[in-house]
Protein backbone atom coordinates (compact mmCIF):
# COMPACT_ATOMS: atom_id res chain seq x y z
CA UNK A 1 0.00 0.00 0.00
CA UNK A 2 1.28 3.17 -0.85
CA UNK A 3 0.85 4.58 2.64
CA UNK A 4 1.83 8.17 2.02
CA UNK A 5 -0.28 8.92 -1.16
CA UNK A 6 -3.28 7.99 0.55
CA UNK A 7 -1.79 9.04 4.15
CA UNK A 8 0.06 12.29 3.58
CA UNK A 9 -1.43 15.66 4.75
CA UNK A 10 -2.28 18.65 2.13
CA UNK A 11 -3.11 21.82 3.40
CA UNK A 12 -5.80 24.13 2.39
CA UNK A 13 -3.92 24.63 -0.59
CA UNK A 14 -2.91 21.47 -1.48
CA UNK A 15 0.57 22.23 -0.57
CA UNK A 16 3.08 19.89 2.19
CA UNK A 17 6.27 21.89 3.66
CA UNK A 18 9.47 20.45 2.45
CA UNK A 19 12.83 20.55 4.10
CA UNK A 20 15.31 19.87 2.11
CA UNK A 21 18.82 18.81 3.55
CA UNK A 22 22.40 17.76 2.57
CA UNK A 23 22.59 14.08 2.52
CA UNK A 24 26.07 13.98 3.62
CA UNK A 25 26.37 17.17 5.70
CA UNK A 26 22.68 17.60 7.39
CA UNK A 27 23.12 21.31 6.33
CA UNK A 28 19.62 22.52 5.90
CA UNK A 29 19.08 23.71 2.29
CA UNK A 30 15.94 25.27 1.97
CA UNK A 31 11.72 24.65 2.58
CA UNK A 32 9.64 24.94 -0.10
CA UNK A 33 6.41 23.05 -0.81
CA UNK A 34 4.64 19.70 -2.69
CA UNK A 35 1.79 19.21 -4.14
CA UNK A 36 0.47 16.01 -4.83
CA UNK A 37 1.44 15.99 -8.48
CA UNK A 38 5.32 17.61 -7.50
CA UNK A 39 5.67 14.71 -4.71
CA UNK A 40 4.72 11.99 -7.07
CA UNK A 41 7.23 13.03 -9.88
CA UNK A 42 9.32 13.76 -7.14
CA UNK A 43 9.12 9.61 -6.49
CA UNK A 44 9.30 8.67 -10.12
CA UNK A 45 12.35 10.79 -11.27
CA UNK A 46 14.48 10.69 -7.87
CA UNK A 47 14.57 14.56 -8.27
CA UNK A 48 13.28 16.87 -6.44
CA UNK A 49 9.92 18.33 -7.55
CA UNK A 50 8.27 21.57 -5.82
CA UNK A 51 5.16 23.66 -6.43
CA UNK A 52 6.18 27.11 -7.16
CA UNK A 53 3.84 29.37 -4.58
CA UNK A 54 5.05 32.70 -6.71
CA UNK A 55 4.66 31.21 -10.46
CA UNK A 56 1.71 28.99 -9.63
CA UNK A 57 3.16 25.67 -11.27
CA UNK A 58 4.85 22.56 -10.69
CA UNK A 59 8.57 23.48 -10.26
CA UNK A 60 11.38 20.82 -11.64
CA UNK A 61 14.42 21.99 -9.07
CA UNK A 62 17.42 22.79 -11.29
CA UNK A 63 15.49 22.60 -14.83
CA UNK A 64 16.59 25.87 -15.93
CA UNK A 65 19.84 26.74 -13.67
CA UNK A 66 21.21 23.01 -13.52
CA UNK A 67 20.78 22.86 -9.76
CA UNK A 68 19.49 19.98 -9.22
CA UNK A 69 18.83 17.65 -5.91
CA UNK A 70 18.56 14.41 -6.37
CA UNK A 71 16.97 12.52 -3.64
CA UNK A 72 18.52 10.35 -1.78
CA UNK A 73 16.04 9.38 1.00
CA UNK A 74 12.58 11.04 2.12
CA UNK A 75 11.65 10.94 5.39
CA UNK A 76 8.18 11.81 7.06
CA UNK A 77 7.03 13.59 10.22
CA UNK A 78 4.44 11.79 12.77
CA UNK A 79 1.96 14.31 11.82
CA UNK A 80 2.40 13.50 8.05
CA UNK A 81 2.17 17.04 7.44
CA UNK A 82 5.33 17.55 6.79
CA UNK A 83 8.49 16.05 4.75
CA UNK A 84 11.96 15.58 5.16
CA UNK A 85 14.22 15.01 1.90
CA UNK A 86 17.97 14.05 1.89
CA UNK A 87 19.80 15.45 -1.27
CA UNK A 88 22.86 15.23 -3.05
CA UNK A 89 22.30 19.73 -4.36
CA UNK A 90 24.61 20.68 -7.12
CA UNK A 91 26.28 23.44 -6.98
CA UNK A 92 24.05 25.70 -4.80
CA UNK A 93 20.09 25.53 -3.51
CA UNK A 94 19.82 29.25 -3.52
CA UNK A 95 18.89 31.98 -6.47
CA UNK A 96 21.13 34.15 -4.76
CA UNK A 97 23.82 31.84 -5.69
CA UNK A 98 24.27 30.86 -1.79
CA UNK A 99 24.70 26.68 -1.10
CA UNK A 100 21.88 27.12 1.03
CA UNK A 101 19.16 29.51 1.64
CA UNK A 102 19.67 29.93 5.16
CA UNK A 103 22.93 32.28 4.94
CA UNK A 104 22.43 34.69 7.24
CA UNK A 105 22.64 34.73 10.93
CA UNK A 106 20.02 36.61 13.23
CA UNK A 107 21.94 38.78 16.02
CA UNK A 108 20.60 39.52 19.38
CA UNK A 109 19.96 42.87 18.44
CA UNK A 110 17.33 41.53 15.38
CA UNK A 111 19.97 42.35 12.22
CA UNK A 112 20.93 39.86 10.53
CA UNK A 113 24.57 38.97 9.22
CA UNK A 114 25.79 37.30 6.51
CA UNK A 115 27.31 34.08 7.58
CA UNK A 116 30.27 33.46 5.06
CA UNK A 117 30.85 30.07 6.87
CA UNK A 118 27.64 28.86 4.95
CA UNK A 119 28.76 29.84 1.50
CA UNK A 120 30.45 27.15 -0.22
CA UNK A 121 32.61 26.92 -3.83
CA UNK A 122 30.37 26.19 -6.70
CA UNK A 123 31.95 22.74 -7.52
CA UNK A 124 32.35 21.18 -11.00
CA UNK A 125 28.97 19.83 -12.15
CA UNK A 126 30.43 18.07 -15.30
CA UNK A 127 30.54 15.03 -13.82
CA UNK A 128 27.01 14.93 -12.73
CA UNK A 129 25.19 16.55 -15.65
CA UNK B 1 17.06 48.40 13.30
CA UNK B 2 15.35 45.27 14.43
CA UNK B 3 15.98 44.01 11.03
CA UNK B 4 13.63 40.81 11.74
CA UNK B 5 10.58 42.68 13.11
CA UNK B 6 10.14 44.98 10.53
CA UNK B 7 10.92 42.15 7.67
CA UNK B 8 10.35 39.15 8.46
CA UNK B 9 7.04 37.85 6.45
CA UNK B 10 4.39 36.22 8.06
CA UNK B 11 1.75 34.41 5.87
CA UNK B 12 -1.70 35.58 5.80
CA UNK B 13 -2.45 34.28 9.14
CA UNK B 14 0.29 35.74 11.01
CA UNK B 15 2.80 32.42 10.88
CA UNK B 16 5.92 31.59 9.60
CA UNK B 17 7.27 28.39 9.29
CA UNK B 18 10.33 27.43 11.98
CA UNK B 19 12.76 24.09 11.12
CA UNK B 20 14.51 23.21 14.58
CA UNK B 21 17.34 21.50 14.03
CA UNK B 22 19.53 20.06 16.70
CA UNK B 23 23.13 22.27 16.91
CA UNK B 24 25.58 19.56 17.52
CA UNK B 25 24.39 17.00 14.75
CA UNK B 26 22.51 19.38 12.53
CA UNK B 27 19.29 16.30 12.64
CA UNK B 28 16.28 18.58 11.94
CA UNK B 29 14.21 18.09 15.02
CA UNK B 30 10.82 19.17 13.91
CA UNK B 31 8.96 21.96 11.56
CA UNK B 32 6.58 24.01 13.47
CA UNK B 33 4.70 27.97 13.23
CA UNK B 34 5.74 30.65 14.90
CA UNK B 35 3.12 34.26 15.14
CA UNK B 36 5.26 37.35 15.84
CA UNK B 37 4.29 37.09 19.94
CA UNK B 38 6.06 33.20 19.33
CA UNK B 39 9.01 35.15 17.88
CA UNK B 40 9.36 37.80 20.30
CA UNK B 41 9.09 35.30 22.89
CA UNK B 42 11.30 33.13 21.96
CA UNK B 43 14.32 36.10 21.26
CA UNK B 44 13.27 37.13 24.96
CA UNK B 45 13.43 33.75 27.00
CA UNK B 46 15.96 31.84 24.49
CA UNK B 47 13.25 29.19 25.08
CA UNK B 48 11.59 28.36 21.76
CA UNK B 49 7.63 29.39 21.35
CA UNK B 50 5.52 28.46 18.76
CA UNK B 51 2.18 29.21 18.02
CA UNK B 52 -0.15 25.89 18.30
CA UNK B 53 -2.23 25.60 15.56
CA UNK B 54 -4.04 22.91 16.99
CA UNK B 55 -5.21 24.67 20.50
CA UNK B 56 -4.60 28.79 18.69
CA UNK B 57 -2.24 30.03 21.44
CA UNK B 58 1.28 30.10 22.08
CA UNK B 59 3.35 27.09 23.32
CA UNK B 60 6.39 27.17 25.17
CA UNK B 61 7.91 23.87 24.03
CA UNK B 62 8.57 22.16 27.28
CA UNK B 63 6.26 24.08 29.08
CA UNK B 64 4.75 20.68 30.61
CA UNK B 65 6.71 17.87 28.97
CA UNK B 66 9.88 19.65 29.92
CA UNK B 67 11.10 19.25 26.71
CA UNK B 68 12.61 22.67 26.17
CA UNK B 69 14.58 23.85 23.53
CA UNK B 70 17.14 26.23 24.24
CA UNK B 71 18.29 28.69 21.49
CA UNK B 72 21.60 28.44 20.13
CA UNK B 73 21.54 30.43 16.94
CA UNK B 74 18.65 31.72 14.64
CA UNK B 75 18.95 31.74 11.05
CA UNK B 76 16.85 33.30 8.31
CA UNK B 77 15.91 32.36 4.32
CA UNK B 78 16.74 34.73 1.90
CA UNK B 79 13.13 35.28 1.08
CA UNK B 80 12.65 36.18 4.90
CA UNK B 81 9.56 33.60 5.31
CA UNK B 82 11.03 30.99 6.60
CA UNK B 83 13.04 30.47 10.09
CA UNK B 84 15.93 27.70 11.16
CA UNK B 85 16.79 27.48 15.11
CA UNK B 86 19.62 25.31 15.98
CA UNK B 87 18.64 24.50 19.31
CA UNK B 88 19.90 22.19 22.36
CA UNK B 89 16.83 20.02 22.82
CA UNK B 90 15.92 18.34 25.97
CA UNK B 91 15.11 14.71 25.92
CA UNK B 92 12.85 14.92 22.93
CA UNK B 93 11.02 16.71 20.28
CA UNK B 94 8.54 15.27 19.54
CA UNK B 95 5.36 14.08 21.23
CA UNK B 96 5.91 10.55 20.62
CA UNK B 97 8.93 10.18 23.16
CA UNK B 98 10.86 10.15 19.73
CA UNK B 99 14.37 12.36 19.64
CA UNK B 100 13.15 13.96 16.11
CA UNK B 101 9.48 14.22 14.25
CA UNK B 102 11.18 12.53 11.30
CA UNK B 103 11.78 9.07 12.52
CA UNK B 104 9.94 7.40 9.55
CA UNK B 105 11.58 6.06 6.47
CA UNK B 106 9.77 6.40 2.99
CA UNK B 107 10.14 3.19 1.26
CA UNK B 108 10.28 3.21 -2.29
CA UNK B 109 7.14 1.47 -2.50
CA UNK B 110 5.93 4.98 -0.58
CA UNK B 111 5.23 2.42 2.50
CA UNK B 112 6.74 3.68 5.99
CA UNK B 113 9.28 2.23 8.37
CA UNK B 114 10.06 3.33 11.38
CA UNK B 115 14.07 4.23 11.44
CA UNK B 116 15.41 2.97 14.68
CA UNK B 117 18.76 5.16 14.03
CA UNK B 118 16.60 8.21 14.80
CA UNK B 119 15.57 7.21 18.29
CA UNK B 120 17.88 8.01 21.03
CA UNK B 121 18.04 7.41 24.90
CA UNK B 122 16.07 9.79 26.86
CA UNK B 123 18.58 11.71 28.74
CA UNK B 124 19.17 12.56 32.57
CA UNK B 125 17.41 16.27 32.60
CA UNK B 126 18.58 16.94 35.92
CA UNK B 127 20.91 18.90 35.17
CA UNK B 128 19.46 21.27 32.70
CA UNK B 129 15.84 22.09 34.45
Amino acid sequence: MDYLATNLKFDSNGLIPVITQDYKTNEVLMLAYMNKEAYEKTIETKKVHYWSRSRSKLWLKGETSGHYQYVKSICVDCDNDTLLIKVEQVDAACHTGHYTCFYRDVNADGSVKENAEEVKPVGDKSAIL
